[in-house]
């Protein structure tokens, strides 16, 4: 589904210095089918160097600096994105800039629980809305009808451990993650409310887990690749339809319980 | 099954001050089982008129003075109950203070979510934590086997609208209430990870919807009077088991999906 990519104009991603959003980057523009504009934002362009290699290699990639906890770095953003995209507006934003603020029981503090939930559940939102005149702009003017990445579509990156149904019992006690699962969880409602807002404007929104990666997050014990992981994720997002808006999916495309 | 209140010596609820809090107490005060002592929390208990007149007609109430949001309260609170506790420990804490900053995709920002959140979702985490020593104490203490208030329960307060497979779609358009749905949600999965945690001590933890109620939170619209709902939940509560353990009940006795 990679080649869905040729009628997706504007692509954007957030947390593309490194882990999955630097690989969805280097997988888009590497696939062949890459969008006419990817927008790879990070907390400190300076330091994303193999972000910055890449973008020296490939015209189409332009690095964004976005803090997706500061409201004023959000409108910022929001304007370059805006001066790039021009009347065709933005196709896709992924929301993949996403912590892990480890804490079990014993060391959880309300600060650490807030500090993920800014992160990985509240910066979505606030993303979302900002870019949403742009999100409009390209669901409008889309090639044919439908919903998806040919018009516009909103990509929240959860996770499997956001999920309030698995990992319960005995395959809960290997991640005591309160203020990880608690941000997923609520990133998971974040993205069904999403979804019924955007619904009449034609934007898609969905929830995908991207695996367990190779990652700096996810620990070299993890069973997938980067580069494994994102070519199922672009494979899923490339192939999203109506029937998916408002869906919580597994990488292979496997719908998840909440 | 309010007569299972009879094997409750000591029983917490926060947000007495009034609403859904003010008529557990109420409730259990007049209905002829009442625990030994029922711990009273409110923010400004001298703003608490109807609560302290209760407690002057009934000396098994006790208020204390608790903001839910400040953890040096939280603790204070913790030394407080321990007083009045003793040895017997804590056999039933329900959190129940919550709040409804009403917002929309429009109105909604970070600020506003990240309140909503902190009292709803972090406040009940980290009372629990606070009031652990005392619940592990009546849970070993406690009469007879299994789960239940006769040993030691962890209740939470928490709403049908938390539920992110529910209210989706035409039904989602009444509640578009970004911060509280999320809270409500985030909420239901630190239920779930307490209740791993908890379970070993043999500590009951579960989320309770309460019902759409006539308080100052639900409106003048709402099908139930406070009576009506805490009656059911009572009942709810009195009757629970280790089947219910991590469990999201309608006040009904309903389980409902996450």
């Amino acid at each position: 589904m990679a080649h869905a990519f040729k009628n997706c104009s504007n692509l954007m991603v957030t947390g593309a210095s490194r882990g999955l959003g630097l690989q969805i980057v280097e997988s888009l523009v590497t696939g062949g089918f890459s969008p006419g504009n990817i927008i790879a934002t990070a907390r400190n362009p300076d330091g994303a160097k193999e972000l910055q290699m890449l973008a020296e290699e490939h015209q189409n990639i332009h690095i964004i600096k976005l803090d997706v906890t500061c409201q004023e770095s959000i409108e910022r953003a929001a304007s370059e994105v805006e001066r790039l995209v021009h009347e065709e507006g933005l196709n896709c934003l992924i929301n993949n800039a996403g912590i892990n603020v480890v804490a079990n029981l014993e060391t959880v503090t309300a600060h650490k629980m807030l500090e993920n939930f800014h992160t990985n559940s509240v910066a979505p939102l606030m993303i979302t809305k900002a870019m949403l005149p742009l999100l409009k702009r390209a669901a409008a003017k889309g090639t044919g009808t439908g919903m998806g990445i040919h018009r516009a579509a909103v990509i929240n990156m959860t996770s499997l451990l956001g999920s309030v149904e698995l990992y319960w019992g005995d395959r809960a006690n290997t991640f005591k993650w309160y203020p990880y699962r608690t941000s997923k969880s609520a990133l998971n409602m974040v993205t069904r409310c999403l979804a019924v807002d955007l619904e009449a404007d034609g934007i898609l929104c969905m929830a995908l887990h991207p695996g367990w990666v190779r990652t700096d997050m996810g620990g070299p014990e993890a069973p997938l690749s980067p580069e494994e992981s994102i070519s199922c994720v672009l494979s899923v997002i490339g192939g999203l339809t109506e029937k998916d808006h408002g869906s919580f999916l597994h990488y292979t495309g496997e719908q998840l319980p909440w």
